[in-house]
C-alpha cells in the first residue's frame, strides 16, 4: 500500500528536511507533491534520485492527496489546512494554528500516540522546543509524578527558518571583518550575541514561545495542571536546540534510575559521562533523530528533584522527523 | 593620597581590562607595576598615555606595593598572594584560591561591603557569574527572604581568556569557509555550538563553575542555607554573560515592586520593556559596568516567585570593575 503525499512549505528549512526524512525512512509514497508560496515555488528538491519541482500552493493541489504535511506559517495553515481536509487528506500540521484546539491531537509518538485514535483529519505537530522536552520528561513521569518543571532554552536560528541561518552567517562574517552586523530577520544582532526573545511578547511578560512550551507540554503529557515555567533564548547556533531542565517529582528518583529509564525509552540517546567529556551539544544532535540527554544529576535545592540537559535537532526530531513518525503511527493504527 | 599599585596577570583579558578601569575611574595611582608570567611579559599596556611594559612576576616585585590586583590562575594566586601580603600589599584576588576561606572576605561592593572590615590582607573577588547574580538578587532579598534560586547561564568565551576569544574567531572563520573547527582551548568546537561544561566535573555531576555559583552566592548573601541550583553553559559569544533566573521568595513580590527596587539599587540598569524590544543582550552589556536586568515577570509555577534575565560584561563588572570597586571601598573605609 502506498500513498499520495503532499508537503506544503516544501521550500523552507523544515519542508526540505521533511522530504529528506520521507526518503530516509522509506515512507510508502506513491506520488509526492511539493507545494509552496510563490517565493520558493519553481525551485527543485531531490527525492529518490529525482528533482521534484515545487508547485504554487492552491486548494486544488490537495485533490487526490491522502496525507499532507504542512510546514507553513500559522496563517497559511489556518487558511489551507481546512481545504486539504475537505479534499480528503489527513493533515499533519507543524504550525501552531491547531495545537491548542481540544479536538486536535497534539502528538509526540514516543509519548502519546494513543490520542491519534479518533482524529478528525488534522493532527498537530508540537513546537520544536516542546517535543524534545516531553521525550525526556515522559520516562521520568512514569517513575514518579512530576510536580514542577523549569526550563531554560538555547534555541538555534534554523528554528526561525532558512533566512535566519543566512542572517547568522552574514552577520558573523561582517563582524569578523570588523563591520557592523545588520539585523533584518531578528530585531537585534544575533552574531556573537543572544536574544531572550522568541516570538511575540504578551502583556504578562512571557513570549508566545514560552507559552507554547507550557501549554503544549501540559496537553501532550495529559497534565493540564502541571506547574511549568520557561525562559526561551535564541543563540548563535545553526541547528540544534538545547534545554537546561529542572524537575521536581512527587517522590525522589535517583539519577541512575532515570538514566536507566531513558536508556530503555524510544527515541532517546543517553550521553551522560561528563567526567569523560560525554554530554550532548548541538553539533552532536545535528542530523540525528534522537533526543540526546545528559548531565543528569540530583537537585539538592529541593526535596525530590533532578537536573538535566536535553539537545535535539530542531529541524528533524523537533519538526520533520516527528511529523513523519506521526504519519507512520497513523499507518500502523490504520488511521489514514 | 596616591598608592603604588600592582596588577599581576596584566597580559590577560581581565588584567588588561583592570588597567583600563583604573584609568577610567581615575583611581589614585602613584606608580603602576604590571606583572605577568613569562608568556606575556615584555608586551606593553597603555595607561594614562604611556605604554607600560609588563614585567615578569616575582615575589620581590611586590616590595613597596600598597595594593595588588591578581588576575592570575588559581595556582599562581596560591603561590604569590601570600608573598605579596608578606611584603605589605593588600591583595584583591580574582582567582578562586581564597574565595571559600572563611577568613577571607568575598566582596561585591553593592551587596556586602561591610565584610571588608577586619580583612587580613586578602580580599577575594567572586566568580563572574556570581557577581551579576548577587547584584540582581540583593534588592529582591531586601523585599522578601529568598527561598530557592535556579540559574541557567549563557557564558561568553572571554571568561576563559584571550586565547578562547581567538579560538572562537578562528573556528568561526573556518566553519564559514566550509572547513573543520579544530578545538584546542575547549574540548569541543565552540563555533556555532555551545557546551554545558565550564571548569571540571565533580563526582556529583556538577561542574566547579556550578559549585562556585552556589557556594559564593551563599557566602556573599550571608545565607549559608540558601537553596540554589545552577547549570552553567559556554556559548559562542565574545563578551557578556547572561543568566535566566528563577527565584522563589518567602512572601510574594510583585514584578513592579522588584523593578522599582532594582531601579534604586546601585550598579543596576533596568532594561525591561520587552513589548518595545527593551531587554538586555550581551552586546548591550559589553563595555558597561552595570548589571543589566530585564524580562522580570511572575512565575506562575510557584506560590511566590519571579523570573528574570541578568546580563553583565564578565570582564568588567564580572571581574575588573568589581575589583577596582573593592579597592575604592577599601579607600573609603580607610582599610588600605
Amino acid at each position: 500500500m502506498t500513498y499520495n503525499i503532499a508537503v506544503a512549505g516544501a521550500g523552507g528549512a523544515v519542508g526540505r528536511t521533511l522530504v529528506r526524512v520521507l526518503e530516509e525512512r522509506d515512507f510508502p509514497v506513491s506520488r509526492l507533491v511539493l507545494l509552496a508560496t510563490s517565493r520558493t515555488a519553481g525551485t527543485g528538491v531531490d527525492f529518490r534520485g529525482e528533482k521534484l519541482a515545487i508547485e504554487p500552493v492552491r486548494p486544488e493541489a490537495f485533490v487526490g492527496i491522502d496525507l499532507a504535511f504542512f510546514a507553513t506559517p500559522t496563517e497559511v495553515s489556518r487558511g489551507l489546512v481546512p481545504e486539504a481536509v475537505r479534499q480528503g487528506a489527513v493533515v499533519v500540521d507543524k504550525s501552531s494554528a491547531y495545537r491548542e484546539d481540544p479536538e486536535v491531537p497534539l502528538v509526540v509518538p514516543e509519548v502519546n500516540p494513543e490520542v491519534l485514535e479518533g482524529h478528525r483529519g488534522v493532527i498537530a505537530n508540537p513546537n520544536c522546543s516542546t517535543i524534545q522536552l516531553v521525550v525526556a520528561l515522559s520516562p521520568l513521569a512514569s517513575l514518579a509524578p512530576l510536580k514542577r518543571v523549569v526550563v531554560a532554552t538555547y534555541q538555534s536560528v534554523s528554528g526561525t527558518g532558512r533566512e535566519a541561518v543566512e542572517e547568522l552567517r552574514l552577520q558573523t562574517r561582517a563582524v569578523l571583518e570588523g563591520k557592523q552586523a545588520v539585523p533584518q530577520v531578528y530585531p537585534r544582532p544575533i552574531a556573537f550575541n543572544l536574544l531572550p526573545h522568541i516570538d511575540a511578547f504578551s502583556a504578562d511578560g512571557y513570549t508566545k514561545e514560552e507559552r507554547k512550551l507550557v501549554t503544549e507540554t501540559r496537553k501532550i503529557m495529559g497534565r493540564p495542571d502541571l506547574a511549568i515555567s520557561a525562559t526561551t533564548v535564541r543563540v548563535p547556533v545553526e541547528v540544534g536546540h538545547s534545554e537546561a531542565v529542572w524537575v521536581e517529582t512527587e517522590r525522589p528518583v535517583e539519577p541512575e534510575t532515570y538514566r536507566e529509564a531513558l536508556a530503555q525509552a524510544p527515541g532517546v540517546l543517553v550521553m551522560d559521562d561528563p567526567g569523560r567529556g560525554v554530554y550532548p551539544t548541538p553539533l552532536d544532535a545535528a542530523g540525528r533523530d534522537e533526543v540526546l540527554v545528559g548531565r543528569i544529576r540530583r537537585d539538592p535545592s529541593v526535596a525530590s528533584g533532578l537536573v538535566f540537559w536535553v539537545v535535539a535537532d530542531n529541524l528533524r526530531k523537533g519538526a520533520a522527523t516527528n511529523a513523519v513518525q506521526i504519519a507512520e503511527e497513523l499507518l500502523t493504527r490504520g488511521l489514514l
